[in-house]
């Protein structure tokens, strides 16, 4: 069900742009995805947030906007799924989140997470990241910090 | 779909507590719900996050947990949720989150948003809330700010 999706519904890039085998400040995380009308039916159904404006592109149109919107918070998701992809185990601490611009249905969508700090705490790393999505004109649409527990400093291939 | 998974998985009380008919500073909204073991494969489905910690509930323990955890981005769906019920077509402009503790399945957690400012900008509002997540004992698991963009302080049923 998941490759079925995969490969029907959205475009995936995982880069990990470090040439260390160890997490560093100043190494950056992507992926790139695009939100289908599926997804924002299923999004709705598992997060029960009706907003028209997710799911009906007339509601949408009549508001101001060029079509439906991805929910931010299904947005702000490729934070989090990047960081455990790579480090299966993290656990979120915090997130801030500033939506910069809307975020239409079917539009390509890169997010990133730069590792900003990182320290020891007992066996685990506490690390901080700068957190940014981008259009596929390479503006941000969503920004903010992201700060989670590592259970290893070793990446995975995401 | 949507009524029988209302009737199956989840317990939801939506409470608007204030006397008034339009939205004003001090007024909470709050719902409360029940995060299934189904919630997080379908979250998983649609995020691609598949951090074991959500899914493995032998990982969570290996980890030091007592059970998966609900994603902290699917918790913190509650209040685009909440604010949205009430205020169809209100648009999210930035979202703090502090996970102050672990969110485990099958656990009651109630959202709750309460207005601190609201200005008029043309012909809409911008709101600002905090935002908080109590387990079933009121302790606090999630807090934060949010602001939104309101297209009235008319809140509908939620």
């Amino acid at each position: 069900m998941i490759i079925k999706r995969m490969l029907l519904n959205y475009i995936q890039v995982s880069r990990y742009t470090s040439t260390s085998s160890v997490l560093t400040t100043g190494d950056k995380l992507k992926q790139t995805r695009v939100f289908t009308s599926q997804d924002l039916v299923d999004y709705s159904n598992v997060s029960f947030d009706a907003n028209p404006l997710h799911l009906d592109p007339e509601f949408a149109r009549d508001a101001g906007f060029h079509d439906k919107l991805v929910p931010g918070m299904l947005v702000a998701s490729l934070f989090p799924r990047i960081i455990a992809s790579h480090f299966p185990g993290a656990v979120y601490a915090s997130q801030t989140l500033h939506f910069r611009l809307p975020v239409y249905v079917n539009k390509e969508i890169t997010g990133e997470v730069e590792a900003t700090s990182i320290r020891q705490l007992k066996k685990k790393y506490i690390a901080k990241f700068t957190t940014r999505c981008f259009d596929n004109t390479g503006v941000i649409v969503l920004d903010g910090e992201a700060m989670a527990v590592l259970p290893t400093l070793c990446p995975t291939q995401g």
